[in-house]
C-alpha cells in the first residue's frame, strides 16, 4: 500500500503538470498573441519533459514493481489505477527522450509546412517534411510494439484508445464498408424524392448565436461554475475535468454549424465533468481513450440533438432569437440537419458518409506504418479509394490527402477513433433508450435529466475503471459491433 | 563551463514552470470560474513544488559548487547569473518544505478570514488567524537570516528586493518622515488657496475607456503582439516577459482611475518587455526586485503621465471619446490628477501622502518580526502612528490595520518597496531628463520614443546583471536617496 500511495502521489504531480498544459493549450488557442506563441511552446515542452522525467525515474520503476507485488490490500479502483500506471509507464519508457523530442520537432515543422503546402496545393514540399515524421512514427511504433507485445500499428492505436486492436477495427470497418456504399445510394435517392431543403436565410448576430449555445449547454447540464464557452478558430473541448473549456466559432451567415459544434463539445464536456471526483488526479479518474470520448460527443450531437424530438424542442428557441422563416419549419429543419451528400472533406461530412472518410484513412495509415505504402504514392492511393468507396473524384491535393493535420503532426492511429466513437454512441444510446423508454419524449420537452443521469451513472462516473471494450459490454451486454449503428442509420435515413 | 550550462538548464526548467504558473495566475484572476479555483490552486502548488524539488536536489547543489570553482571561462552575464542562482538556492534551501507548505496553508486560511473579518470589522477573528502566520514568518526569517548572514527582517526584505537592507531604508524613510508632515500641510494650504477642483461628470462608456487605454498603451510602446489588456477585479501586470498581461477595472462613473491604472501597469509591462531576450529563462534575464519594478510603473504613472505635458497631450483624446466639459480644461485636469489629501486608505492615497502609509507599515512590521510588537497590540500602534504622522483619526479596523492583504498572506518585508520604488523613479527620471533635455516636450507631443529607448538601454535591457543599488548608481551617479523625490514633490506641488 505504501508504494502504491507514493506512486499515486507521483502520478498526481504528473496529472497536475498535464492540467497546467491543458490550460496553457486552451490559452494558446483562445487568448495568446502571435508573438508569444513560440515561447509558450517551449514552456509547454518543458512541462511535458518534467512529467516524462518523473515517470521515467528509477524511483517510479521500483515503486511500480513493489506496488504490484503488494496489491492485496488495494481496492478495485486502486488495482485498476495501478494497471493504468504500468500501462502509461510502458508507453513512456519504451521510447528514448531524444527520439520523442526529434519527433515532436519534426511534427511541428511538418505541420507548419503543411499549412502552406495545403494552401499552395504543393504535395512535393509536404512529402519532404512528412517523410521524416513517418519514419520516426514507425520507429516509435516499433519500440512500443516491443514493449507492449503488439504489432506496430496496434502500438500506435493503443496510445489513443488503450486496448484497441486493428483486428477489431477490421471487423467493424469491413461490416461498414460492405454496407455503406449501397446504403448511401439508397439514402440519396430517397432524399432526392423528397425535394429541396430550404436553407435558413439572413444574418444571425453572434450574440444571439452565443445566447442560444449557452442556453442549450445550461439546459443539457453543462456546469458554468466549472467551465467556459469561448471562441477559437478550431472548436474543441479543452481544459481539465474540473475546469472544462469548450470553444466554437461563429459565422453570421450560418448559425447551424456553431450550434451543432457547441452541442458536440458539450457531449465531451459532460463526460469530463462527470468523471469520478474521488480519483481526480489519478489515471483511473481520467476519461477512457478517444473512442469513448468521441462516443459521448457524437451521442449528444447525432443521436440526441439531430433527432426529431430535439428539433421540436429547439425550434422555438431559434425563432425567439432569429425570427421565423420557412426554413424553420420542423420537417425542413430536420431534413436540413440530416442531409446526406458524398463530399471531399471529412470535417464537413454528414454522419452517413463520414465513416467512409475514416475507413480510407485507416487503410492508408496502416499501410504506411507497415511499409506497404510510401508517402510519394499516397495521393494516387487516396484518390482511388475516394473514387471507389464514395464515388467522388478528387480534383487536387488540398481537397484530397492534404486536408487533415493528423499525419503532418504525427498522429498515426488516431483516425479510427472517430468512427469507433460513432458506432459506440449508437450502441450505448440504443441501450439507454431500451432502459428508458420515455427518454426521447423527455428530450422533446427539453428535459435532459434522465439522459445525463444515465450517462453519468453508466459511463462518466466509471472513469477508467474498465477498459473501453469492457465498459461497452457492461452497459450494452455485447461487444462493440456495428449492428446498432447500421440499424440507427436505416431507421433514420430510410425509415 | 559544463556544470554552469547544466545548472542553467535546470534553472530554465524552473523558469518555465514559473511561466506556466504566471499564466495560470492570470487565468485565475481573469478567466476561471469560481468552482474551478480550488483545483487550480492545487495545480499551481504542484508546479511550485516541482520547481522547489529541482532547486533543492543534491545534483543542483553539486553543480553549483563545481560551477563556482570553475567560473574563469564565464562571461560577465554568466557570472552574474551564477551568483543569482546561488542566491536563489540559499533562499530555497534555507527552509524545510513542510514549513513552507504550512506557511502557505496558514496564509491562505488567514487571507480567507481576513476578507470576512475586514467586512465585519472583526479584529479578534483576524488576529486569531494572523498569529500563526506571523510566527511562521518569523521562523522562516530566522532560518533565512542564518543562511544569508542577515538580520531576520533583512532576510524577509531580501526576498522581494535582493540586497536591500533595513539600514538603507531607515536612512531614506527618516529623511521623508522629517520632511513630509510639514510639507503636506504646505501643499494642503496651497491647494486650498487655488479653489475647488471640478470633477468630470457623466457616464463614461467602458468601450471608450478601453479604447483610450489601448491607444495610450500602444502609443507608449506596449507590444500588443506579445501582450494583452484584460479586466480583473484587482488590476495587475502578470504573465511572462514574452507574454505580458496587464489588467484594469472600469467604472462607468469615473474613467480616471482605470486610465491611470493602465498607465501604471504599462510601466511594469515595458520593463518586462524590455528584458534581455538572450537571457530569457535565466535569473539574470529577469527583472530586478520589486523596488526597481515599482520604479518603472511609478516613473510612467507619476513622473510622466501626471505631468502637465502629458495632460496636454492626452486631453484631446479624452475629449474625442467623452465629449468636452469644464473638468477637461488643462489646468483643472492637472489639478485633479495631482490632488493631495491625507486619508485612511493606502491604495487610494496620492503620491505625497503615500510614503507615510508605507513608513507606518514598515515600522510596524519590523517591530512585529523583531518581537517588539504583538498582533493584539497592532491596532493601537497603527492608530497612533496615523494620528501622529498623517493627522487622521482611524475610526475602525477596516479603515485601519485590516485594510491590506499583505500581512494576512504573510508578505512581511514587501511594503517598503512601494516607496523605495517612488524614490527610485524620481532619481532615475531626474537623470533621464538631465541627459535628455527635450524629453518633456516630446511627451507633450505624444512622442515616447526617447523615453522608452532610455529606459530600455539603461534599465530594462540590464535584466538582473547588477544589483538594484548598483544599477541606480550606474544610471544616476549616486546611491539611492530621497533628495530627488523631495525636490520633485516641491517643484510639482509648491513650485
Amino acid at each position: 500500500m505504501k508504494s502504491y500511495l507514493k506512486l499515486a502521489e507521483k502520478f498526481e504531480t504528473i496529472s497536475r503538470l498535464n492540467n497546467a498544459n491543458a490550460i496553457l493549450g486552451w490559452d494558446n488557442a483562445v487568448m495568446i498573441r502571435e508573438g508569444s506563441a513560440a515561447y509558450r511552446a517551449q514552456d509547454m515542452a518543458a512541462l511535458s519533459a518534467v512529467a516524462h522525467h518523473i515517470i521515467n525515474s528509477s524511483e517510479v520503476s521500483d515503486l511500480l514493481d513493489d506496488a504490484e507485488q503488494n496489491q492485496n490490500d488495494l481496492d478495485e479502483w486502486q488495482k485498476a489505477n495501478l494497471k493504468l500506471i504500468r500501462h502509461s509507464w510502458k508507453h513512456s519508457t519504451a521510447v528514448p527522450e531524444k527520439l520523442l523530442k526529434d519527433f515532436s520537432v519534426a511534427g511541428s515543422k511538418c505541420e507548419l509546412h503543411w499549412r502552406q503546402a495545403r494552401n499552395d496545393n504543393d504535395y512535393k514540399t509536404y512529402a519532404h517534411f512528412q517523410k521524416p515524421v513517418l519514419e520516426m512514427a514507425k520507429d516509435i511504433a516499433g519500440l512500443k510494439a516491443q514493449a507492449l507485445g503488439l504489432s506496430k500499428y496496434d502500438a500506435l492505436l493503443d496510445q489513443y484508445d488503450a486496448g484497441r486492436r486493428s483486428k477489431d477495427i477490421d471487423f467493424v470497418f469491413a461490416d461498414l464498408e460492405s454496407f455503406l456504399p449501397s446504403f448511401i445510394q439508397q439514402v440519396l435517392e430517397k432524399q432526392r424524392s423528397q425535394g429541396e431543403v430550404i436553407l435558413p436565410q439572413g444574418k444571425f448576430p453572434i450574440d444571439k448565436q452565443e445566447s442560444l449555445g449557452r442556453f442549450l449547454m445550461d439546459k443539457i447540464g453543462f456546469d458554468f461554475n466549472k467551465g467556459r464557452l469561448d471562441v477559437s478558430s478550431h472548436p474543441f473541448c479543452g481544459g481539465t475535468s474540473t475546469d472544462v473549456r469548450i470553444t466554437t466559432r461563429y459565422d453570421e451567415g450560418d448559425f447551424t454549424s456553431s450550434l451543432m459544434g457547441v452541442l458536440h463539445e458539450t457531449g465531451h464536456a459532460l463526460y469530463e465533468m462527470g468523471l469520478p471526483a474521488d480519483y481526480n488526479g489519478q489515471p483511473v479518474g481520467e476519461a477512457l481513450g478517444m473512442t469513448i470520448h468521441e462516443s459521448q460527443s457524437l451521442l449528444m450531437e447525432m443521436q440526441v440533438c439531430r433527432s426529431k424530438e430535439f428539433v421540436n424542442f429547439v425550434l422555438p428557441h431559434i425563432v425567439e432569437r432569429f425570427g421565423d422563416q420557412r426554413a424553420f419549419e420542423a420537417e425542413n429543419f430536420y431534413k436540413l440537419y440530416n442531409k446526406v451528400e458524398p463530399s471531399l472533406i471529412r470535417v464537413d461530412a454528414d454522419e452517413v458518409t463520414y465513416p467512409i472518410h475514416v475507413i480510407i484513412r485507416y487503410k492508408l495509415e496502416k499501410a504506411m506504418v507497415n511499409n506497404e505504402l510510401q508517402v510519394d504514392d499516397l495521393p494516387s492511393a487516396w484518390n482511388e479509394l475516394y473514387k471507389n468507396l464514395l464515388g467522388v473524384n478528387v480534383p487536387d491535393y488540398k481537397n484530397g490527402c492534404l486536408q487533415d493535420i493528423h499525419w503532418a503532426d504525427g498522429s498515426y492511429g488516431y483516425f479510427p477513433t472517430y468512427t469507433l466513437g460513432a458506432i459506440t454512441a449508437s450502441q450505448l444510446f440504443a441501450s439507454c433508450k431500451m432502459q428508458n423508454p420515455t427518454i426521447m419524449d423527455e428530450i422533446g420537452r427539453g428535459n435532459f435529466n434522465r439522459l445525463v443521469s444515465w450517462l453519468r451513472e453508466n459511463i462518466h462516473s466509471k472513469g477508467s475503471l474498465f477498459s473501453a471494450d469492457k465498459l461497452i459490454e457492461n452497459v450494452t451486454g455485447e461487444a462493440l459491433n456495428a449492428e446498432n449503428f447500421k440499424n440507427y442509420l436505416k431507421d433514420k435515413y430510410l425509415g
